[in-house]
Parts: C-alpha cells; structure tokens; sequence
C-alpha cells in the first residue's frame, strides 16, 4: 500500500468523523449520519475532480472511499453513546476538531498532489489553489447541508493553514521528494489548525462596524 | 416519444412542483417560484451530467426540461390559491410528498440509465451512485436554496429507498429489458418512499446524545 | 486591454466588494471577508467553465482573478471603518446594490460572450442560459456560504434582469458587433435592477397562501 492510498484512507476516516458527529450532534438517524459522513469525507476530491475535468471522479468509481465513510460511520454511530457520551462536552468537540485539521491536512496535500500529476504544465497558482480546494471542500459542504456557516468563513485560521501547508509542501516537493512533502505538508497544516483553534488564534474583525 | 423521455417529463412536473410548492411556502414572488422549480426539475440531471462529463449538461442545451419546470410553476402559480388553500394543509403537504417521491423515483432510473449508457465498463458502484445523487439533487439543491435541512438527511428512507429502487433496476435491467426495469424501479422508490413517510417508518437515532 | 478582460476586472471588483461587505456585515474575520469576496467573484465564472467543460476554470489557471477579488477585499477591510461606517446605513445598502447590479450586469454578458465562443453550433437557449448562470452563480454561492435566503429567489427582478439583458446582448450580437452588445447588455442588467430595488418592482406573490 503507497503512501498516497494511506493518506486517502486517513483523511476518508477523519473526514467521516467529522461529518458523522456532526450529524450525531444534530440528532440525524443512522442514514443522515452515513450520508453526512460520506459527503463530507469524498466532497473535496469530487470537488477536485470536476474542477481538473477528471470524470466521473475517482470516488465515484473507486467504492473504496465511500464504503470506508459509511463503515465509520455506522461504527461511530453504533458505540456514539457508550465511547463519546460518558465523556465530557470538552473531549468530545476536541475529537472533533483534531480529526476535522487531520483530514483538512490530508486532503490539501492529496489536492496538490492530484494538481501536479493530473495538469501538464505546472502552474503554481493552479497547484495551490485545487489544494485548498480538495482540503476545504468537503467540510464546506457539511456545513451547507448541515445548515452552518462554514468554518472557512469564521474559524481562526482554517483556509490559511491549508494554504500554508500546501505551499510548505509545493516547496519540499523537489527537494525532499513526493512523500515527504506531503507527509510534513499534512502534519503542518493539522498542528497549526490545532494550535490556533487551541490559543483563539485570530485574525482581525471588522468589529467596530 | 419513448418511454426515457416520457419519465424525463413525468420527473420533471414532479420536482418543478415539489419545487414550487416549497417555494410558494416561503411566499416567494412568480419569479422566485419559477427559479426554484426549475433548479428542483434540472438540478438532479445537472449533476449527474457534469459527474459522468456530459458538458454542456443535457438540460442546457435542450430547453424542454426548463420550460416543462417554468410552465408547470407558471400553472401551480396562478392555481394556488384556488385549487390548493380551499383545501387542508394535509392535503398540501401530501401532495408535495407524492411529487417528490415520483420524481425521486423517476429521476433515479433515469441516472441508472444513463450511467450505463455512458460510461463504457459497466462498474455497479458508479451506477448506483449516480442514479440516487440523480434522484436526491434537486431535493437537495431545493432545500439548500430554500433553506432548509436537506431531506436526505433527516428524512425517513429517503436516500434508501432511491439506493434500494437503483439496485431493483439493475438486477432486473438484463432480465426484463430497460423499459420494465426502470418502470418497476420508480415506482418501488416511490411506494416505498410514501409508504415510509405515511408509516413514519424510523432508521434509528443516536437521541441519547 | 480588450474590452472583455476590462469587463472582467470590472465584475471581479464589483462583485468582490459585494462579497466583502456581506462578510464584513456578518462581522467575519480578515480571511473569511477574502474567501467570501473571491467566492462571490470567481464562482460564477467557474459555474460556467464547468458547465461548459472548460477545466481547469479559468480562475484556477489564471491567478489575476482570484487577486483581484483579494486585493479588493483587503482594501475594503482595511477602510471599512472609516470609509462606510462613518456615514449612515442607507449608503452601504446602498453601494451594495450597486456593485452587486454591475457584477451581475457584466458578468451576465461575459457568459454570453464564453458560451458563443466555447460552443460551436449557436443554441440560443444554451447561451442565455450559460448568461445567466454566470451572472447570478457568484451572488447564489455568496448568499449559501453566508447563510441567507439567495437574492435570486426573493428579489424583485433579479434573475429576470439578466436574462433580458442576455436576450438584449444575444439580438444585438450581430447587429453592433460582440463589444457593443456586451456593453449594452451590461449596462441595461444593471440600470434595471437598481431601478427595480429603488422602486420596489415586485412581481406578483402568492401571498394569499
């Protein structure tokens, strides 16, 4: 198994969580917790896929990555009470923010990756952004459906953490080779989102309006 | 007119008034309702066209699902009041319930059709997958729109029944000809589909979270 | 510079700050205002490329767009105080509509103008279709990702503006010549649906429900 089907296969999990316990948090029955899970999880690569006209999207063709959301999801679902619940609040949205940076670091470095070997020229600006987009993608749709803003749009330092990190990983990509600038892109991205969500990192409001 | 463009328009009636309806709820202008009716009528088929690589998507370069869709809400429009307030709210919401049955129903059918006659290698997942997100998408892009929690996630047997209704379809594709199975596929997704919600048919909820 | 790239940036600035000004209305941070003005800028544009089959969007290949829409929005954050706040509520509403007319104004008729130059046979209904989904996709992604009921289903004469001034640009298409009927075109969508705001044009409701 290479490093980049691994990758897929984390951030499929983490994604799924993330969806999962949203869908959990909204009192979803087990079809709307599989479904958020999936579409949060195989969102941002249908996303990257449409935009660099890879059709039908690997996700769409491959069950694995679909059948791995919804097989995390029926087992969150199924031990949702006895795991999470005896716990604290606190634990719980912690998870949740840990598996939601992982699969934001995962998917942004799959997203420059799939950029650079789908694309013949090699257009920086191109690479970056389809990082992002396959890294942000699937949590934007979560919120959508899930009716919330996007955490793009308000959380510290989310979309800038997945840009970060993909530039620290376009960076290494010649120098250090394919796997390990994904692999310290993904760590990158997923400590500093962790961090700045930890310490209420901020960037300026418009406040006084 | 052959039988596929014959569900095409029974679809479409049926989503661009589900469509409609939801958006005559929300006391939205003529033109508000039309938009939404169409977007409820195409929306499915849009997506599954830009997935399977369809482009410019069918109902783009055809404009007899989008005038089927305005002329349907057109006729809702000007009925509203008379055929639909004299009666009950039961009646209203009933028959928004059938219309988005038969068109989730009709709609999934036609996704499994057409993923079959345009992807070449006949991979089930990728058929499956495209029939329900062809029969759940102009629900969902109607509730996004209109603001609502999509159906899909939290009500009862929505995307089960499309899910179940594809498989029929495809088991019996080769043994009964693609006109018998696509009719005995939407019109289990719909039974099933009213049934579910008439019974309160229930998957379960983590509630105790 | 040809006449199409100035409509381009015109729109991207127009609908940038109208992308901004939500975002800073809702009191997002530096980064959300960003994302928010790029979305409502570049999501148009890339509605159309895919619906077309134009991938990569031209967004993602060309960074000018998605810089432009930034630097706008920065500019607008970092004077948002001083600038707009100083003066009463009616002038940001104000400024508001106006932008969001011209974006939807030039935008509109760059959709027209992609849609003839990227299809081959000239389906009208392809065209004014692709027109108008280009001019009213970034306010639609503006409005989902922010939360708010689109502009397009409740506002008086939205969607309507543009397509008449789509049929406008199409009709004078080979009569004046491509840069005059684009020009046209765009002033006539957004002078219309700044009067229909000022005046309260409304279309018939189905109040009565």
């Amino acid at each position: 198994m290479n490093l980049l089907f691994l990758f897929e296969l984390i951030g499929t999990i983490a994604f799924a969580l993330s969806g999962a316990m949203t869908a959990i948090n909204r009192k979803m029955d087990i079809f709307g917790v599989c479904i958020l899970a999936m579409t949060t999880a195989i969102g941002g690569g249908v996303l990257r896929d449409i935009v660099l006209g890879v059709v039908p999207p690997t996700a769409f063709v491959n069950p694995v990555y679909a059948l791995t959301a919804i097989g995390t999801a029926v087992i969150l679902f199924l031990h949702a009470t006895r795991v999470i619940i005896d716990r604290t609040r606190y634990i719980y949205d912690h998870v949740l923010l840990i598996m939601d940076s992982i699969g934001l670091g995962v998917f942004t470095v799959i997203g420059v990756q799939t950029a650079l070997s789908v694309t013949s020229e090699s257009n920086i600006f191109l690479t970056l952004f389809v990082g992002v987009l396959t890294g942000v993608g699937g949590g934007v749709i979560r919120d959508i459906l899930a009716g919330r803003t996007p955490d793009i749009l308000i959380r510290y330092v989310y979309a800038t953490a997945s840009l970060c990190g993909a530039i620290v990983c376009l960076m290494l990509w010649n120098v250090l080779g394919s796997e390990a600038a994904m692999s310290i892109g993904a760590v990158f991205i997923t400590i500093l989102r962790i961090l700045a969500a930890k310490y209420k990192w901020d960037l300026p409001h418009a406040d006084n309006i």
